[in-house]
């Protein structure tokens, strides 16, 4: 496994997680991770994992199963020197299928540590079908 | 409409969260949110409300039609000077239905302002059916 990097900001942290699904990677996506026992992932079926193993566990089996890619729009941030707080919908591309899946409402929780950012909590879960949370979303980069 | 309170602490805010819900009071529910546009409030339904004006709406039609009591037990939670968040799992009762509903896993952010602490996110989605996320929660008292 590659030694840890070092994540200059929550933003960094995120981009590393979309390219980690993308590339189905569960050793890039394990480094992102803090190394906290409370780490928290809420997947959009309603199980909840905690702390690293599982939560590595958790992602080498969806990454052995599936290929995903993830298109994530910003919803609201807040940012603290030491913490930040993500919102975001995302919609999912499973395998081959064209057709969308979510969208998701996902709150990223990123935590600064010695080695700079790391995701501490995940929580996704399913949007309402009407998918007017896509529509009423307010797009904007972040930062 | 009372004045804003002071709220020392996120686990003020959510104690003040918890009772405006079991008494059904969307006068206080609406005062501990902050007074910012991004704020951001996902029901168990999937739906979205962003902004004070929607969450405080939508409190208030949840308030006129149920009447809830909420069980919640802290699952992990991360804090800074001026940021918290806190992940539960939270069990409801419904008017005078005595079986639970739920459990819903939750994400609460707490940003701390020129008024104290306030919330700021409110993320509620249904866990998944076999109750383990009940099971294997670690209680734990906040601090």
């Amino acid at each position: 496994m590659s030694k840890p990097r070092h994540f200059a900001s929550p933003e960094d942290v995120e981009q590393a997680f979309y390219e980690a699904v993308s590339l189905g990677d569960s050793d890039q996506m394990i480094l992102l991770w803090a190394e906290d026992e409370e780490s928290v992932c809420v997947h959009p079926t309603g199980v909840r994992l905690n702390g690293m193993q599982s939560i590595r566990e958790s992602w080498r089996t969806i990454f052995t199963t599936s290929r995903i890619r993830v298109q994530a729009e910003a919803v609201a941030h807040w940012q603290s020197s030491v913490m930040a707080v993500h919102h975001l919908i995302e919609v999912l591309f499973v395998g081959d299928d064209p057709s969308p899946h979510g969208p998701l409402h996902v709150t990223h929780v990123y935590v600064r540590g010695a080695h700079g950012w790391r995701l501490v909590s995940r929580h996704a879960s399913a949007a309402d079908d009407s998918h007017q949370a896509m529509a009423d979303s307010v797009p904007h980069t972040l930062h």
